[in-house]
């Protein structure tokens, strides 16, 4: 069972559970439990483009082991709002591996989607994270666990990630990497950019700083890659990190692009998980 | 000036700018600019309780220098959804305060409302932070800058927390209280529950570690006062923090209490700070 994390905003033959993960604000895809009235009543979700689910008695959503006849969902799920950074998809994760424990699931896969932001690569290339990194380059995750400090391993699952790779490449639409992800807990001072409300470096300094995370083999930042892939580890969960970048850092801070070639370079990861997706369920 | 951080359900006679800050998932209380079409075309938001907005020509909001006639405000803010946690609200901490600086506001006082999981207290009492501590108890923000970690003070205004203890005590609907407020980055394991998808310690040392919270003054825990506290320290802002506590952490760690009395707690935060805005504009 495959799980991407981010949103489609096309309908996809593949079972999917979509929720908010971007690291660029204002950049946000679509979100999964995001509409109110989901279930039926009330207005149509947006995210779905199915006219038959309308005139269905009941919908199992079976791998949750959920209805909508014998689970109120608007009231379970109406209210959730995911948003950003490692607190957010922390949380998020806890909730999903407890739930993938009470349906008592197996053999699970979850990949986070999303945007970033690149060092040294064309705006709208794919990044698939080999490791994700913390702001030394380390790849490992600090938890707080009674006021102690523990650190866990980041590693991602390999496999996956070439498998990825190479649906890609198959795929041909737009160039994709495997490279280290840096994962900040901040926007603005965290991953050295020059336009926050503080800043007491250098124009010089951030470049040094980026170029030392070139070197450690960075090739995008964003905020949520660190404690996914932590608890991925630590869960037994197949994981994998898909980001786009939106710019690259190294040329500036602030996203330049039109808003059409933003949206273009969003859609991508969830294109290339997409298309993963459909060639692991042979529908493609 | 005074904005306050988090909702008004209810129309407030006074300046505030809302976005939503909650500790406890699924309980966000109303998003600022997180409904789209807001400024007037489209559905009414529902944060608006106002007929007349619609037959006004033009609505300035004079002190963000923004009107809807010479600004496109969805296309502005129409898609931020602000989330969870220290990295959304300090992203957000960053764009405020520079909102504010090409607005030339001067005198501003912002105050966070939100949820809080509470230790020995009733709950439903409201805390104002004395200081925000980390999970060991100090008054201290960590901020990671070039990979280098810096420290910053958590300090918040005495005058103003004291001013807004003295207005609950004339408000008189409820129990409030100066303490400090415990500041972490993950809702499960950051915060000693037991119920979250690993957990590597006894029921026994999740209580000892609350226990010396609350020797230190812990009253409340929640995941985004201290970078609220560091900011506005560093800026200049006047701040505080108030926050309801929603359950007592020794007694448990899941919301028991019923949706009606979650939703009546929720609202004690900005009833009080609310009250308060009125009484510096003389309005009450």
């Amino acid at each position: 069972m495959i799980y991407s994390l981010a949103g489609f905003t096309e309908p996809a033959n593949c079972t999917s559970l979509v929720a908010p993960f971007t690291s660029e604000p204002n950049r946000n895809m679509a979100a999964g439990f995001n509409e109110e009235k989901r279930a039926g009543k009330g207005p149509q979700s947006s995210y779905i483009i199915n006219p038959h689910l309308d005139s269905m008695k009941e919908d199992i959503l079976y791998h949750f082991n959920l209805g909508t006849a014998t689970h109120d969902l608007p009231a379970m799920f109406g209210d959730v709002k995911h948003g950003m950074g490692i607190p957010s998809i922390g949380i998020m994760l806890h909730e999903l591996i407890k739930l993938l424990h009470h349906a008592r699931c197996t053999d699970v896969t979850i990949i986070r989607i999303g945007t970033s932001g690149g060092i040294g690569l064309n705006p709208g290339t794919v990044v698939i994270t080999k490791q994700s990194v913390d702001a030394t380059f380390l790849p490992q995750f600090e938890q707080i666990i009674l006021g102690k400090k523990v650190l866990r391993s980041t590693d991602l699952d390999e496999k996956l990630s070439e498998e990825l790779l190479q649906c890609s490449k198959k795929l041909n639409e737009f160039d994709t990497v495997i490279g280290n992800t840096m994962c900040t807990l901040d926007f603005y001072e965290g991953q050295a950019r020059l336009d926050g409300a503080f800043c007491s470096y250098t124009e010089e300094e951030k470049q040094n700083y980026l170029e030392e995370a070139y070197t450690a083999g960075v090739r995008n930042i964003e905020m949520e890659s660190s404690v996914f892939a932590a608890m991925c580890k630590l869960s037994g969960l197949r994981g994998a990190v898909v980001c786009v970048t939106l710019l690259d850092r190294r040329k500036g801070d602030q996203m330049t692009s039109s808003h059409d070639t933003l949206n273009d370079y969003q859609m991508r990861p969830q294109k290339l998980v997409r298309h993963y997706i459909k060639k692991q369920l042979n529908v493609v």
